[in-house]
Formats: structure tokens, C-alpha cells, sequence
């Protein structure tokens, strides 16, 4: 089976838009959005513009704050301290990465925790971490939780998880979750031994190294569950530029359960779960 | 190799006198401790009187405040309030379990997080889970990597790391410490599935569950670091109380490469650990 991201992007987004509905109609909020963006980065600017467009489909209030590249810390800063005051702002997204003279972990922590709806400042990974409630959780490691019951339904409860990678962006949060839905989780990285051998214990397999076809299907146990979360740019042999993940999609889909594909994985999840994220920070601070 | 908690407890109880005089003679600052105990629990007793005896032992400034069993949630707060403002208090603790009235959550979360010696606050956990630097990190986890070293070394890279028990205060945590130190790391709880074929990949085992003898010969390794945080009183054959820990030790003895005993293994780390946070409190904040 392959699981696809794009069509349960399209499902969120809709059950979403109802949920704005609901709460324009009971509470008379509308979820508000404001994407801040340092620089003309390309990437970060085409995704910037899928996030404002996507955010007004559901029927929220989108912001771009669009500043020079030769913004200072202490600019964003000020910009920051307006935004986490401003009320009709219910989330606020710093669009990665930032130029090299700003500290990102300081803007970060200048977030207010309960606007952070990349779920990236400590006191939100902390409430994570503890199983509080409240917690903004990181959007990619939602996607590939969602992703995965696809597949497997409602309940992880039991399943040996593995996941490739410790980043604080999906590895470490998506074991964190793995372990709330009671799955065993084992997190693999770079210094692992036997790789290959841990890899074949999972009935999940989660992989989030940024390394183009590095997952074998030898590490692939039969009837696994693989969540790809790698968007590699490589040339094809015709060397034309396409994206891969970090599987190699076309030996594991033979032996797998199931598999994501990239593009149209977990990729479309991160946006729709950011949206999520988004109502949920405007209703608990309704 | 019986891995002897005790002493490394002595030994780095004396490394922190010698850290404390040299505060003191820098920077004029004699790190300070207040335990906050509400009620009259007889063991959360013993356990206040032994903090308050070793923080005087290594020079610092033990403060003991004693609340009656029927002080309000709010008196509490109040309380944790002037002790967060109090520039000669660098750590605080309060001692849990807390009465049923006062919710432990919110009790937690009152404390300045620059405070939190038992690292419980979710700033503290965040910035554990992130890798950011300031991190408070609990005290028992602490002891562990600790003492594995004692036997294992500095350098843990590429080992494999089995934690049972996915507890806020020692699985948790303690998982995070190893992967910090390169260790695969593999999170199993009551509803891992053949517990005892993951226990047997593990080069360190690391037992939290609270069960007396749970964790069998079979189960592990020969030679492996075997760390057991569990402190669980039995009786034994003549009807006498006794402590033993999550290990079945006298079998697994025979079979590991090196083990804590209970008592006297993570037992005594834990406190040590509690005054060595207290003066990285102090000298962050010096």
C-alpha cells in the first residue's frame, strides 16, 4: 500500500475548515496565522506562499511579515514582542533558516509558547516531553503519526518503532510520540552499530536522515510500515533535477506493508498540521 | 564488577566542596538549598533530613521550610513566589509526593526553572530533549550515566542503550542522556512485546519499572552494563523488610559485565546529583 500524504493533507485541511467554521459561529474568533520571513531565500519564500495560501483555504486569517535580509536580532526581536502581544495572532511561524548574523535558538525562545505553532521553543518540547497537556507538538512528527494509522488504524499500542535520525525538528519528537501511542521505540542515528539489523526489528520505521536512498530493502522487515520524511534533490540519469526520500522507494515497496512516497508523503502533512496546530492555539486561548 | 554507588556519591560530593569553596572565595557565593516539605510523611522525613546533612556537608547553605499538611495550593504558590525572588536561594525542591489537595503540575511549573534542581519543570525538559545549553536535568538520570561510566568509560558512542520504564523522572530523562551520548537507545514499558530479546541487545540495561526482581539472567547480555534504579522494599524469608532493586541481582551477577547494587548504587547518585545542579544554579546565576 502507499499511503497518500497528499490526499490526507486534503482530509485534514477539510475537517479543519469546519472546525474554523464552528468556532467563528460559537466564539466568534478566526484563527489568525502571521508567517514571518527574513530575507528573499527562494525555497523558503515558495514555501511561505503554500503556507498563506493554504491557511486562507480553511478559512483563517494569514499574515506575511516580509523583512530585509539585513534585519537585526534585535529588529525581530521587537517584531516577535508585537506579534506575541497582538491578539488577533493566535500563531507565529519564523520561517527557517534565518540569516547568519541572527541566533536562531534566541528567536525561538522569544516565541510566546502558546503562539509557537512550530512547536520548536523548549517549554512546548518540555510539555511534550512530560506528556502535559498543552503542548504545541512539531508539526512533521504529527504528519508521520497521522501518516502511519493510515495504515495501521487507530492503535500503535505493542509495535516496535525505529526511527533514523535524532533531530530536534522530527527525530527526537517523533520517538516522543511513538512512545505516547505505547509503541517500543529504538532511535538510530549516525553512530549506530548494525544499522541494517535494528532497521529490520520495526514494525515502523521511521526515517529522517536527509540521505537520498539510504534506507535498503534489506532493512526492511516484510510487512513493515516505512513513514519517509527525507526530500532529497538529486539529477536523474538524465540529469534533471528530482526529489527522492531517504528509502529506496522502489526495492521497499515490494516487501513493505506500506510505504510513503516523496513528493506527496509525509511532505503535504507538515502544512496541514500546522494548520492544525494553529486552531488548536486559537482555541485554547479563546 | 559491582559498580559502588556509594563512593562515587563520595567522590563527587568532595569534587562539589571543592567547586563550592572556590564559589565562595571567586565570586562571594555560597550556593543555597531550600527543600520545602508539606506535611509530616515519615519517609519524605528521612529523605529531607539526608539533603539537608550532605548540602551542609559539601559547604553549602541548606534552608528547611516545613508546612503543615493542610496548607492551600495557593499558600504554596505563594511560598515558591518569595523563594523564586530570594537572590540567596539558587535551588528549590519540594518534596513529593505532595498532599492530594495541592496539584503537583501546577506546584512544578511555579518553580523558576533556573531553580529546579529536581529538573522536573518543562523548560528544563525542553531544553534536556533540545540539547540546549541551561538545561536542570533530573537527578537520577544523572547518576545513572554516571555510574555506567564508571565501568564503561567517557565514551559511550555507538553502545546500545535499553531503558525500561518511560517515566517523566527517570526513563524518560535518562533515555535522552544516553542518546546525548551517542548510544542507540531503545524506550520499552509494559506493553513492549518480548522484552527479554530486546533486554539481551543491550550493552547498558537501564531499569525503572519499580518491580522487585523483574528483570531476569536471561535477559541479559554477558558482559553488559546493568544500571537499576529500582528501590523496592520486600520481605524477605523471615518475614524481615528489605530493599532490592529491579534486578534479579545475585543471578544476573554471574552473567553482566558490571552492575549496581540497591542498596547503595543509584540511591546515593541521586542527592549528589541534587547539590551538584544546586551549584551550577548558583554559578549560572553568580
Amino acid at each position: 500500500m502507499i499511503i497518500d500524504g497528499k490526499q490526507a493533507a486534503v482530509d485534514l485541511r477539510k475537517a479543519l475548515a469546519i472546525e474554523v467554521a464552528q468556532l467563528k459561529k460559537d466564539k466568534n474568533i478566526t484563527p489568525g496565522l502571521t508567517v514571518v520571513l527574513v530575507g528573499e531565500d527562494p525555497a523558503s519564500q515558495i514555501y511561505v506562499r503554500n503556507k498563506v495560501k493554504q491557511t486562507r483555504e480553511v478559512g483563517m486569517i494569514s499574515s506575511e511579515i516580509k523583512l530585509p535580509i539585513d534585519t537585526t536580532q534585535a529588529q525581530l526581536l521587537e517584531q516577535l514582542e508585537q506579534l506575541n502581544n497582538d491578539n488577533s495572532v493566535h500563531g507565529i511561524l519564523v520561517q527557517l533558516p534565518l540569516p547568519k548574523h541572527i541566533d536562531e535558538s534566541v528567536i525561538i525562545a522569544a516565541i510566546a509558547p502558546h503562539k509557537d505553532v512550530d512547536g520548536f521553543h523548549a517549554l512546548n518540547s518540555g510539555r511534550l516531553l512530560n506528556g502535559e497537556k498543552g503542548a504545541l507538538v512539531p508539526c512533521t512528527p504529527q504528519g508521520c503519526i497521522i501518516l502511519a494509522k493510515k495504515h495501521l488504524g487507530e492503535d500503535l499500542s505493542g509495535l516496535h518503532a525505529v526511527v533514523i535520525g535524532r533531530s530536534n525538528i522530527v527525530g527526537k519528537p517523533v520517538a516522543l510520540l511513538l512512545l505516547q501511542e505505547h509503541c517500543t521505540v529504538t532511535i538510530t542515528h549516525s553512530r549506530t552499530k548494525n544499522l541494517a539489523e535494528i532497521c529490520r526489528q520495526a514494525d515502523i520505521l521511521i526515517a529522517a536522515v536527509g540521505r537520498p536512498n539510504f534506507v535498503k530493502a534489506s532493512w526492511v522487515k516484510k510487512g513493515a510500515t516505512v513513514i519517509d520524511v527525507g526530500i532529497n534533490r538529486i539529477e536523474d540519469e538524465n540529469g534533471k533535477a528530482k526529489l527522492v526520500g531517504d528509502v529506496d522507494f522502489t526495492a521497499v515497496e515490494k516487501i513493505c506493508g506500506a510505504i510513503t512516497p516523496v513528493p506527496g508523503g509525509v511532505g503535504p502533512m507538515t502544512i496541514a498540521c500546522l494548520l492544525k496546530n494553529t486552531v488548536e492555539a486559537a482555541r485554547a486561548n479563546a
